[in-house]
């Protein structure tokens, strides 16, 4: 499988739309699959966007609204004539629809919602956050009754006509639509005819209540290898369900962020590439300000220990390295727990093993690194002393800096803060201070200046 | 839905295998769903292990091995006696079976393999790494002849009893097993009974060849929504299939590696809690080090300038500040570039936009950066000298770290290293030595010492 040549692609339609030559555009369009297709618009200018999206067939501007960034979604929806967005809506699957309506002015989206097809299938899907369950579900499944026969099931499915082709299960229901079982395609398949869904069913069903984060949801259906999710309301009536492909853009999104927050940035709402330098700037100066901020504080520190620096000035030669090599530290045992944390590998319930267990790391780590940093400092000609000072700060360095990235993020997670924020950045800039803190007052003990 | 309360049940087992009353554990075990069975199971000591495991359900002995760490399972593979292996291991999904025959000893595997019953389901997914489409493909599928009706079709799956209920697709194949065509479930049920597949059957089917990254492959599922992808050889054979729940692991484990490559630790291979402290240091030190003998670089500039150093004292309160911000200005942008190359938002013929418009980001944060340090330097009290020499140096250093930080991961990815080694601490430590360079260089220049 080699993906096709989009940039090829993307220059031949704006060749025919330069031309003026609609068609040819749109045939050139087709060829593609959804996704593809979607990432040659999304190259095109808005201009040529907006004059495209009404002419392509419906399902193919609906697919195309579906995959590209939600902004620029709403953007075009905003540009359309009023009865074009409703037939391209129409076709949308309902939870990417109500994600759109959400995304626009709530006028235009509630004049919208009143000329559609099933504004019924769409309208309970808006009233959830984007990142809970409730804001992941569609409302397009197939929900039986637990008296059908298996034929009367497969009638029901020959008559139901989603927009995606795709059935995980069948959800199974009693008369106040309450969830009590579900079918997989399989077992309907191979069950006999006559017999009841109620008999057939698996009844121990897992499901989430609509306001669950998308964390959770997506925790829950990899641990569960589920393809499907019901979503439920208090009294377990059955609202909707959230399928595996939407989690899996879940996952991906979730890891891109903790990287970019672990990274010190606000995490970006579009694509790098298409997203402007100024946009950027404004992710990343808060972030870089308020550690410029905390880093200040070594300078505190320095100037605090100004006549010790005047008197040997060689201890500001190791000042760099031993803050360096503490930060490292530090990130090495964050980024490892943030993710154990993430992930599910650990609980809160297991901070104190983590830390105890960053303890004995720490002594290792920073009793090698001592032997490492007394050579160093010898070599570079530094008195005996001296660089005894080195090895003695490094190791209490290497040992507290890997102390606080065991617990800078456990903590957050208990002050319900997004462990990501405090760990990467912060917790160099706090081991950075501290860590000078450290080194002076050693060297005051050791060399007696 | 919460979770079971899995401490709980542990202790229960625990207990229950105390009083040796092993069908009581058994029991208890029981009422657990495959995953929190073995998440029980996994923290049973060694011993317990080895007993309970041929004493419950071959079925959930199978589940149990397919979901507890590798390591773990080849040791207890290792620990059984050999029919008791055979019998285990036949119930489970070959792929799964496969991963643990490779992780034993090769004699031990070879005469588990002939006395298993289906041994030709497993033997072929041998030949293909762990990490590869072949290593994460099932033969667990059901491929079907073009000329069979859709009644052929429905006959043949009843009379398939795969150790996985879940059907994905049913693949369409020639007389030589060629792949042509694919058909949903859903679209077995609508058909006409007497409908022949070729003709009903979707032709244009995503495939890849076995040798293909798994990371190539969860992105091209996750782009496409696929729920299994057909892994095929040259000639376009079936070789077997890889399903969606897998691609899920594969994606939250990349990205688990990535963080912690990004933290500067190399990925570890179990659990975090489940890893020894000498194992975790043994993947520290070899990082903390290297980058401990490139950090003394920033000595080797700071001994450089030492004269400039000794006639101003107060240029050494900078360092930190400076060097931490350059630090954190190429985390930004790297974890963002990372992040960027890793979902497939860009490529390589991407690398010269970025670096324009990393230039562009590092101009407008450098200019906001210089004006924060110049007046936090004279609110210090420094001279007018001193403070210009700061606020050109941190414009000098942002824009420098944003630049690194965009050549970096690019440069990597172009000769093939994978970029996440060198972006977090080792571009943190580079800007650090380069750093320096040029703020004693503006140090001299402006305030001619």
């Amino acid at each position: 499988m080699t993906y096709p040549n989009t940039q090829e692609i993307l220059s031949h339609v704006q060749k025919a739309l330069e031309q003026d030559d609609i068609n040819k555009a749109i045939q050139v369009l087709q060829t593609l699959k959804p996704a593809d297709q979607a990432e040659v618009f999304e190259d095109l200018d808005n201009e040529d966007q907006v004059s495209l999206l009404p002419n392509l067939k419906t399902d193919i501007s609906a697919d195309i609204l579906e995959y590209i960034e939600d902004e620029d979604a709403a953007r075009l929806i905003s540009n359309l004539p009023q009865d074009t967005a409703v037939r391209i809506i129409n076709e949308m699957e309902p939870d990417k629809a109500a994600d759109l309506l959400g995304d626009i002015h709530p006028q235009q989206a509630q004049s919208i919602l009143e000329q559609m097809e099933n504004p019924d299938e769409v309208r309970p899907l808006l009233l959830h956050p984007d990142e809970s369950a409730g804001g992941l579900m569609t409302s397009e499944y197939l929900a039986l009754r637990r008296r059908m026969t298996v034929n009367d099931a497969l009638q029901a499915m020959r008559a139901w006509h989603p927009d995606k082709e795709q059935i995980y299960y069948l959800f199974v229901v009693d008369a106040q639509n309450k969830l009590c079982g579900i079918i997989s395609p399989r077992q309907l398949i191979v069950a006999d005819p006559n017999d009841r869904l109620m008999d057939i069913m698996d009844t121990d069903v897992i499901s989430v209540k609509a306001g669950v984060d998308q964390e959770q949801v997506a925790e829950l259906m990899r641990r569960y290898d589920l393809l499907a999710l019901p979503v439920v309301d208090e009294n377990n009536v059955l609202l909707g369900i959230i399928t595996i492909d939407d989690v899996i853009d879940v996952v991906v999104d979730e890891a891109t962020e903790d990287i970019q927050k672990l990274g010190g940035a606000q995490p970006l709402d579009e694509p790098y590439l298409l997203t402007k330098a100024t946009s950027i700037f404004r992710k990343r100066i808060t972030w870089l300000l308020l550690l410029f901020v905390t880093e200040s504080l070594t300078g505190t520190v320095l100037r605090h220990f100004e006549e010790e620096l005047q008197a040997v000035v060689a201890l500001s030669f190791f000042v760099p390295l031993l803050i360096g090599t503490g930060g490292n530290a530090g990130s090495q045992t964050t980024s490892t727990i943030i993710r154990a944390l993430a992930v599910g590998e650990m609980n809160l319930q297991d901070a104190l093993k983590a830390i105890w267990h960053e303890v004995r790391v720490g002594f290792l780590l920073g009793t090698a690194m001592s032997i490492a940093a007394y050579l160093r400092s010898l070599s570079w000609g530094s008195t005996n002393e001296l660089s005894l000072t080195v090895a003695v700060s490094i190791f209490a360095i290497v040992l507290w800096a890997n102390l606080l990235g065991a617990v800078l993020p456990t903590l957050a997670l208990r002050l319900k803060i997004d462990p990501t924020v405090v760990s990467g950045p912060v917790m160099s800039t706090l081991v950075d201070a501290t860590g000078l803190f450290i080194y002076f007052t050693i060297a005051k003990l050791v060399i007696h200046i």
